[in-house]
């Protein structure tokens, strides 16, 4: 046996494929994102309500979205009694298990939301994770469009109290029995082909008219060369699509999609050069298609009265636009559909110039809780995607705003009782007048390598006792940001700094004292960099 | 074919066994406790980071608490490449997988805090979940037992923060090292035997020296006549140890265990009815069984630095006491344990008076981290179980305090499009006046069921208008509370009350305006019947 054999095998540490662990920085922009989405829920009449992460596997029903795509599904297991249960895909299966198990103490409507994890079983790509975090918000027992038309205002007035201003993101609303009637009305019934007509429509955003129009037919070819297969609808079909397309008010004419913004009133010569949203000519186009359907009719009034709601109580066009090209992905939906995009331009990871685009949606499911009843229970509602919104947020320069002082941190010269004793009640003292505050709990025997710490770290305050100043009862004070500072600065404040010396010695009776002033005046020099910046 | 058989079979609404589903009153007692806690954590210079649910399996360990009982276990599934993945059992051993997979990047000593739930596969029972939330905070490269120390002062302040008076609480500890010294002395080296030795200690807290006497040599019948089978130490053996048990502090004396107190100075005649906590006479015993071994001789050496820097920095015995027979399940301990007990009494399920007991408590895991690496990487850590310390308070009377106030209802008397775009527009108003306000969702064809809401719902206000108010531009304005009052109230505010009537005309544009007047007149009564009460 030689050396190498012997030698015990190191485990490897590592993550799960598609899994990620969260940042001090991302922990704290996510906690201040949804204290704020709470708090609008909040005051729209919602409560919170939880599940947990698992479910029995039948009580999921097969809403994954996309399920035609490989390596798609949920992460399921078999309990000891041999039944399976899988974690969530999603927070609408299991509300609607909730309702549902606990259907005789709920009181209808029953207005919740929910922040939490969801998981699915796919194959892991680039920002393409396993685990991520939904917040959801639904009403249960909502029979009318009212209840539609509420959650698209409380996703609109959500936007805004994050901060994202009015024309930097639109609600979209669409009506799945608009897109039924569509299926009347060119006569298409094979869940397959509906699937690729809707998978077309979806594009409409993407690659404009023309590129639908292909989509619906034989296929379409990108700028790579990859070919996707069309739903291969005939051309009588697909002319009955075009007016209907037209309709929805997005036009291609811009090729960078950096102009997407909805309109108020018909768009002029100069609006056509734009993509835009509007309302009544969406609603218009629909109607010269499929009005005469049962299901397109029943869905056009649903758009009308939506958009009555919208205009009374102040949300136009530039908040919330009716589109009739909106699809969302998941099968359940029975009405009313809604997504929340954001408009304004990113730099995607080839460099391009893009559109945000999605950060969350929702519509009407009124089939998922009577699954386990034996009466209909109309509900709506929907989700926001808690990463992506942050991602924009960031991106906006709206997250990580209230800034966060790291602590100031007692060093240790000394390792016996009494010394430690002595740094430690320091901390304790500090801790105690509500700084945040630290003793140094490394090796303490290099005391170089605690200063490095204290640097790396970003503590604003280092505080120093050796033997000498022990027996004085004083401590040295060394303002690390002061001592970081570069010269070439703010000129006119020069003589307000030179008061401010890099370290000073003060009795240990004023250590907290002596802090909060030092603390104070590098608050203000943050404040005046700002302000001269 | 008959009828019964063509009848699709419903779908079972239920959740699997020992998951629930969480409440909005419990929901949002977490959200402050958590909050509170969190607060005490940063001023201690702790950052937050967190880790996703699925760990590899290997990645783990096999550290999980009480490994021997049936049924215990992680829940686990194959990834598409065969890899085991395993849902976290506990926080601590993904936090050393985050620590050792991204060694190179983080700067040491590494203070962090996490929030989250974790799974056991484990045969649910009462009060028994497989999926529960815990809240750790660690230090990792702090090689010092002053880390410690600092781990059970930020418990202690925890626990105040959170309402818990000096009194109520005690954070004991203990260190592995003396334990190891006393298996050294027993001459005890089998792991079974030495867990069963353990095992038995840790009964001392519930059966006195008596039962840890019978536990330790061939067993112990309790009063049910249920026999749990001993360590089988030798008589010898046993008589080393009780000296270390007479000197931890707890006598059995009180048997209703309503009076366990940590001790300041020695116990007195008086004081040996009680169960105390004396950290020096801990320490004494202790060195007197296993001083002369080398393990208990470094434990003592801890124990006694701690408890050092307990004083100096102000944490008497009262809050943080030193208990010898202090053991804690977790298997991979390697220095100091500390645990946070609640000392008032609660009635448990069989009407018995009882101490509450644990909330939470960690300690040194050396070994932990460095599994995957080349190098010793020492860390100290605690974790808090989330349900049971709200459910401690919430016998305290600590949490819910913050009311939540109901939505104000604005009712649907009409569902043509102009007057649902009135009740929308009211409804938003109110809510952007900062008022909780939520428009009827429901069927509202019947008036009754909307009061009835309004009513279950405990909603304060209900705004009604019809077509008569409607035409003359008012609304009617229900103070539900008011409508709600007892009579046999305070009588000296009657006159004050006098003034409120339960239902008023207003004109629509002084909604918000009379809306606030109520419902502050409503507070202001809370306010009157709670300095009455």
């Amino acid at each position: 046996m030689n050396d190498k054999q012997k030698k015990p095998q190191k485990l490897k540490a590592r993550l799960p494929r598609g899994f990620i662990d969260r940042s001090a920085a991302d922990i704290r922009a996510v906690n201040e994102m949804t204290a704020k989405i709470r708090e609008v829920y909040e005051h729209y009449g919602f409560d919170p309500v939880e599940t947990p992460l698992f479910e029995y596997t039948d009580a999921l029903g097969k809403f994954l979205p996309d399920s035609d795509r490989p390596n798609e599904g949920v992460f399921s297991l078999q309990d000891d009694d041999d039944q399976w249960m899988s974690l969530r895909y999603d927070l609408t299966a299991p509300l609607a298990r909730h309702v549902a198990e606990n259907f005789n103490e709920i009181q209808l409507p029953y207005r919740t939301y929910r922040a939490g994890y969801v998981f699915r079983n796919e194959k892991p790509g680039p920002g393409r994770f396993r685990q991520f975090m939904q917040f959801d918000a639904d009403t249960v027992g909502a029979p009318g469009v009212q209840a539609d038309a509420e959650m698209c205002m409380m996703m609109a007035d959500t936007l805004e109290a994050l901060g994202i201003k009015r024309g930097d993101y639109v609600i979209r609303v669409n009506n799945r029995k608009v897109l039924d009637g569509l299926m009347e009305k060119i006569e298409v019934s094979d869940p397959l082909q509906k699937l690729a007509v809707l998978r077309a429509l979806d594009k409409h955003d993407k690659f404009g008219a023309d590129g639908v129009i292909q989509l619906l037919g034989t296929g379409r070819k990108d700028e790579s060369g990859d070919f996707t297969k069309g739903a291969g609808l005939a051309q009588t079909q697909i002319g009955l699509i075009i007016p209907f397309l037209s309709g929805s008010g997005l036009t291609p004419a811009d090729q960078s999609r950096s102009r997407v913004r909805p309109l108020i009133g018909r768009p002029s010569k100069e609006d056509d050069i734009l993509w835009v949203d509007n309302s009544w000519n969406s609603i218009e186009a629909a109607r010269g298609t499929v009005g005469e359907t049962p299901s397109g009719n029943a869905g056009i009034e649903e758009l009308e009265l939506m958009l009555a709601l919208f205009e009374q109580a102040g949300y136009g066009p530039d908040r919330i636009a009716i589109n009739t090209t909106i699809i969302r992905g998941l099968e359940y939906y029975t009405g009313p559909v809604y997504e929340a995009e954001l408009l304004f331009d990113v730099t995607n990871e080839k460099g391009e110039k893009i559109v945000f685009g999605s950060v969350g949606g929702g519509g009407r499911y009124d089939g998922l809780v009577s699954r386990f009843m034996g009466q209909p229970v109309p509900a709506t509602g929907f989700s926001i995607g808690v990463s992506r919104l942050m991602t924009a947020l960031k991106n906006l320069g709206k997250l990580g705003q209230s800034e966060v002082i790291e602590p100031v941190l007692v060093t240790v010269m000394d390792g016996d009782v009494e010394s430690m004793g002595r740094y430690q009640r320091m901390t304790q003292e500090l801790r105690a007048a509500g700084i945040r505050a630290e003793m140094y709990q490394g090796n303490w025997k290099k005391f170089g390598n605690q200063l490095k710490y204290a640097d790396r770290r970003g503590c604003p305050i280092a505080i120093i006792q050796g033997g000498d100043e022990r027996a004085e009862g004083v401590v040295q004070i060394k303002d690390l940001i002061e001592g970081k500072r570069l010269s070439g600065e703010i000129e006119d404040n020069a003589s307000w700094r030179e008061a401010r010396v890099a370290q000073e010695t003060a009795a240990e009776a004023d250590l907290v004292a002596k802090v909060k002033e030092i603390l104070a005046a590098q608050t203000e020099d943050r404040a005046r960099a700002g302000s001269n910046a």
